[in-house]
């Protein structure tokens, strides 16, 4: 039977290691926090901010939703983001998506500081990763694949690793992560022939296509380690883009959802808005 | 027997476009020019810019060798870059590497103006292609596999494609341009195990390592498309990554070297200052 990777296992284990930044920045006066700019009223939107808001409180750092109207203008909200850019209380900007049609995502991108780009939207810090430079901030799903195999004590180099999907948020920017780490890695995507065919001659799947039950039985060599980081809802439940039950009967180690990546995402969220702080405190990150 | 994607063919049928360009700049009197940066002298660097700049001759673009000493230091480099950033007569910048350690690289990349950077070394460029944003300059190299395959009509639409090397010059962006264009690529490098298994299993092969004789006959599959971007002497004599007698007998289409990719580089960065030279004009590139 697989050995399933508890993404709320590796959350737990970071734990102490950001309560313990968290004190340290207190006895410097400084209160660690997170402004999550919201356009618009959407219902996942805001039940993204409680889940988060809930978290970072447990341990010690601020969130502040920042909600602006629909149909806010475009200059108005990046003043208001620029604003952002020079409060010394805000460590950390991050943006729900999707945002209006009103508003240019790039122009959006371009206002926020690269500096409290926690969730790595910026061209500097997505650039940063393309180079395989160190010393930016990860996207917080992509890093958390990172983090989930670290934890389990999985090396990737020289394994050959398939990324299923190619956005700007996971799959791009986990392929690189990996690259950086040595593991050859094919990106594959909805115009991929034969998926099974390069999926099963895997060492390890990223999966994150957004597509429910994408990966099955026919897709995982015996073996193999799975992640799943589909979030899709499919009949009022939560589900990832791998067949679990299936693919677990190959696999040698499995994510869960829900339980899985996204229980790592708001720990990795938290170590970015520390580093954050830490940086604009003038302490080595 | 395979089929030779001959590089002059290619840069031929690119000419006509490129002196039609260069002729309607001039009865705008523009006359594009390159700038290229060298420090220290290299006999290699000067091999380069001679072969350049009588190239560039033969299509009436300009072609100006800026030869500092290795002693430059850095911050007076960077002023004289700069000065090339806000001269309209210089319309690409290209800065030969390796550079002396004493100048920092990454200075000078930040210093040249991305609506210059004909070869692609800027963040801003560079991002544009992690994106798949089109509207930047991509790096000459890369962008020549793109031109052969094209030339030769060669859809990569769901083909799987096998990149060997993952540097920032070819490998990455080549990967992200392919990528864009829907194959399914996988990117190899030093730390890959069982190269041969990906490579045979590719349909396309592109071999930018640096490493000649890298593939030979049995990492090759029977009717698949061999790109050879490797650049070595090896004995005195120009040879690329690819055994190519070995490789032709399985290979459908084959690059040689030279007389390959190297062959429309030159054309890829001509067409590169004229984008530049136009969108310096205000025509819309």
């Amino acid at each position: 039977m697989a050995v399933i990777l508890k993404g709320k296992e590796v959350a737990q284990a970071k734990k102490p290691g950001i309560m313990e930044r968290v004190r340290t920045l207190k006895t410097m006066d400084i209160c660690p926090a997170l402004n999550i700019v919201m356009v618009g009223d959407r219902e996942d939107a805001h039940a993204y901010t409680k889940g988060a808001s809930k978290a970072l409180s447990a341990c010690g750092i601020g969130c502040h939703a920042a909600n602006f109207p629909e149909d806010i203008k475009q200059d108005k909200l990046l003043k208001r983001i620029s604003a952002m850019n020079n409060d010394p209380l805000v460590h950390g900007i991050l943006v729900m998506r999707p945002i209006p049609r009103s508003i240019e995502w790039n122009a959006v991108e371009r206002v926020i500081s690269p500096d409290k780009d926690v969730d790595c939207i910026t061209t500097h810090n997505l650039s940063r990763i393309f180079k395989g430079e160190q010393g930016g901030f990860n996207p917080c799903t992509a890093q958390a694949v990172i983090e989930v195999l670290a934890h389990y004590g999985v090396s990737v180099e020289g394994k050959k690793v398939a990324v299923i999907g190619r956005s700007l948020v996971v799959g791009k920017p986990v392929a690189m992560l990996l690259l950086q780490k040595n593991a050859t890695v094919t990106i594959c995507h909805s115009k991929t022939t034969r998926l099974d065919r390069i999926t099963s001659a895997a060492d390890i799947i990223v999966a994150a296509a957004g597509m429910p039950g994408l990966i099955g039985a026919e897709h995982v060599k015996k073996g193999s380690i799975v992640l799943d980081v589909g979030i899709n809802m499919v009949g009022g439940k939560l589900v990832g883009d791998v067949d679990y039950d299936r693919a677990a009967q190959y696999a040698a180690m499995i994510t869960p959802v829900p339980g899985g990546i996204g229980s790592v995402t708001t720990s990795v969220l938290m170590e970015n808005i520390l580093t954050a702080a830490e940086r604009l405190a003038g302490k080595p990150g």
